[in-house]
């Protein structure tokens, strides 16, 4: 039996849609050349929360060790196989393997600090996303 | 100067759409009941990856420590404070700084060990995400 590939194929489930709650201000303007995790030389950004999602802010402090999860905007839905670290040596692996930023759905997972509150902006750190990249949710740490 | 809160805010960000890349088959069958956490005595569970997306499971081993990414379908979006864990002797505190399924993108984040794999099928666990609940991405652990 042969099967569809792709994301032509139809799907059974009903549409999900995200609402940004904000949105990363940094001083990354470009995926090349962005470092591929926080903890390689990512710098700190702002983290500007909507007005309307301003409210879901309360109890988060300084210091706090918190998941950004964001909507990496740039990412190809239609990889589904990657070689790690763009490195034609390694073996082509499945993208949910990976952390490459195109995958189906290009959510990002960032463990980030929380370095200041400045109303509904945090400046958060070291995160590796580029700037006007759209944020989905904000979690403690796992 | 008053802001408007609430959903019906006026958003300028592009739609963005979620397509699950797979299932949760569990025993868990409401989340009435359901630990709040993995850890917390959370089963094992079948998570059942679509056809159009197995190509992204290559690489993934038995053995392997994964975030299971999930759109917890029956939380409520218009939630912005909790009592966390339902206790009101807690103080009100924002999603943000809680694990709270209700939230304006309920996405989980599930640690999970994978236990066994069989064609698009992975045993994996622990994980306390009910029965049916979409799975959108996943990843290597953080």
């Amino acid at each position: 039996m042969v099967k569809a590939r792709g994301l032509d194929t139809k799907m059974s489930e009903p549409k999900i849609e995200l609402r940004p709650i904000g949105t990363i201000r940094s001083e990354l303007k470009e995926r090349t050349g962005a470092p591929r995790q926080g903890n390689e030389g990512a710098p700190d950004a702002w983290l500007e929360v909507e007005d309307w999602a301003a409210r879901a802010l309360s109890g988060v402090a300084e210091g706090d060790r918190l998941i950004v999860i964001t909507w990496l905007h740039r990412g190809r839905r239609d990889t589904f196989e990657v070689y790690p670290r763009g490195d034609r040596r390694h073996t082509l692996t499945g993208v949910f393997a990976t952390r490459s930023p195109d995958r189906p759905n290009p959510l990002g997972l960032h463990p980030v600090v929380v370095h200041k509150i400045e109303g509904n902006r945090l400046l958060v750190g070291p995160i590796e996303a580029v700037d006007g990249t759209p944020v989905v949710d904000i979690k403690p740490e796992i």
